[in-house]
């Protein structure tokens, strides 16, 4: 099945709005036409992190109008042979994207229904062959405004590759049992200092524990432990006093700790990568 | 007098841009509809701010056209027993807020003629009932979207409740006389280092100042002097050298301190809030 | 020849989203006309950085259609004597500015075809009269929101004045030769942290320097060297390894120096302004 394209452009980078590369971005876009819809989900990716752009497109693609054209702009090979490339997920969105790992949640979890090579030779803004460095508003911006203008078709954008030869970040799975589950921090929300796990909250459940209960929690990073403690697992911080560690189940159904009112990442010096192991387990007495 | 719903929405937050949060919440509003606009006011009122939230609301809502329809969420009570709710002001801005004290200057300039709690059991995106930590993407901005594109009336929102339950936070009244006024610092302007108080402008000069006059300025944080100065009161801050402070007349009438291109909030390490008192009176002899 | 006024609303200032200022403003743009487009360019030009103001323009402004109208305030002088103006460009764009240097890089690159002071008798928002403060509010973001949605033509803004007169700050020129090329840091890309040159990348070429070579860099904060190496001249950052420094052709065609996937800018404690010089030349033994 087909998803007819709609004139509706969201834009994810590392370049922040501290210059003038998104402005001259929107411009192009504009320029290309002026009936597409232009948003911002965000332009403050950490730099250079292909991981957290990944994890982004996967966190909110899916609340959008299937359709949507997304445009994701992080990009430390830019000008190298990384390709240039623009997706189709089988629920229907388009991701403008340098294939460097970008990809990888939404192939995890949406999956790729197919993938094309963008064509330099026609999709690129004329007149910005002599620089190599600002693809964002070469190449993908003014690739994407066309398509998600019309203009060209999903087709035009260029030749078709194998979705199999998308490039994937490894994706850590967590393993659980009764009475434990195991994972990695996937994630932080840097804004409120929360951890997000790849534990889903669903396998605390299997494993026998309910909202109301304290858990054992272990927390590595490497095979230092950061973090251990019992603590409360349930559906808000509210339920734990201003300043304490919380579990609760996150906006993707995922187990995360938070501190109720303050930053969990800053109060215990935390991170997030597969260098960050978690266990949760029984209440252990203390 | 009833105004007319406008497919106007205008979000602030704390959340920032640092992850998804934004992007999934204007996903949400452009799958219920591809015809409300959707701004951005702010997403950096201070974390759990609820009094910044509620002065912020104060200082811009009324520069937009009657029947926008707003949305804040500063919300550290969230999946707790505060209400959710939208509020229709005297002078016809919708508001979708918690109650939880975001209403408390609107309350008290525009005035609120009626408040109804949101239905969760029909105004709540299907599907994210499992988790209760994202109101603002699956509760305030989907119900507002479904508001602002007229697919609910205002009724429809949910019951109406009395104006008078509505959350409140103490509201600090200046005391001004022949010679003197007293307030406090009410909120500041972050960015450029400005000091907003509570004390019109107009009353500085009932007091019997007038543009071009030195003031005796003090500045206490409780009990303690941070700033004891003669200092000119004027109408733009050009009037002193660059690096000295100034009163001057802000955007919204009332007196304030900078310093001209600098900041007196760092300058003079001051704050905000009823422990910054502040007292102007005649000029005194040095 | 004139150009045709679009509805097109593109914003630049030192405001940033910390408080109510952009909102209140976008708020008066949406009162005066529901058809006019509102763009954020940035709000994070530095703090009374007129020069900064004026590259941005210069940066992006060509990429939008022609007819497009940009806010630009950077406005240490608000509310004193300097003109507040809007100049249509040579090229076909309108710029609604404080007439305080803003407009130095459109004047030199795409000439300024005609100026005109703003008329606040007629073109200021009613009521604000009382304070000086925020003429982004209440005189430039109203009077560009007339002017774009076509409430008033271009000539009704205000009297026009003599080109000439527009306030403009001393532009740096290279000084290029057979095997050399010296100019300054012009601005920086503070996210990046790259520094931008004022030599056009052709000016290396015509010194006989080509993609691939090694070059002799020279970088100075007034008398002290601060960066002296032989540095690879290459088209992308990747030609480099990660953490080395590389001068490239930047998105505008100027040669400027990055460090591939770090920040120049950081790691050699450098800045921007005609105090930070810098010459090329041939490769020199080590």
């Amino acid at each position: 099945m087909k998803y007819e394209v709609l004139p509706v452009l969201v834009f994810q980078t590392d370049w922040t709005f501290k210059e003038g590369a998104v402005a001259s971005t929107y411009g192009v876009v504009r320029s290309v036409s002026r009936d597409v819809e232009i948003f911002t989900a965000t332009h403050e990716i950490p730099q250079f992190d292909i991981w957290s752009a990944s994890y982004r497109l996967h966190q909110y693609v899916s609340f959008w109008p299937k359709g949507t054209v997304f445009v994701s702009v992080v990009d430390p090979g830019v000008g190298t042979d990384r390709k240039a490339c623009v997706a189709l997920t089988e629920d229907g969105y388009y991701i403008v994207t340098p294939d460097n790992g970008a990809l990888t949640h939404l192939a995890a979890t949406s999956g790729i229904a197919e993938v094309r090579e963008i064509d330099e030779t026609v999709n690129r803004l004329r007149k910005t062959e002599g620089t190599s460095v600002f693809h964002g508003r070469d190449l993908f911006g003014f690739c994407a405004a066309k398509l998600a203008a019309g203009i060209i078709s999903y087709e035009e954008v260029g030749p078709s590759y194998d979705v199999n030869e998308i490039v994937k970040l490894p994706i850590h799975q967590p393993v659980c049992g009764e009475g434990f589950a195991e994972g990695i921090i996937e994630i932080d929300d840097p804004n409120f200092g929360n951890l997000w796990t790849n534990i889903p909250t669903a396998k605390l459940f299997e494993a026998g524990f309910a909202y109301g209960d304290d858990l054992h929690v272990t927390l590595r990073h490497n095979d230092q432990v950061i973090y251990e403690r019992n603590t409360r697992f349930d559906t808000v911080f509210g339920t734990v006093e201003k300043g304490e560690p919380v579990i609760y189940n996150n906006e993707l159904m995922n187990a995360s700790l938070a501190v109720n009112q303050g930053s969990f990442l800053q109060q215990f010096s935390s991170g997030f990568g597969p260098e960050y192991t978690i266990r949760f387990e029984k209440k252990k007495e203390d």
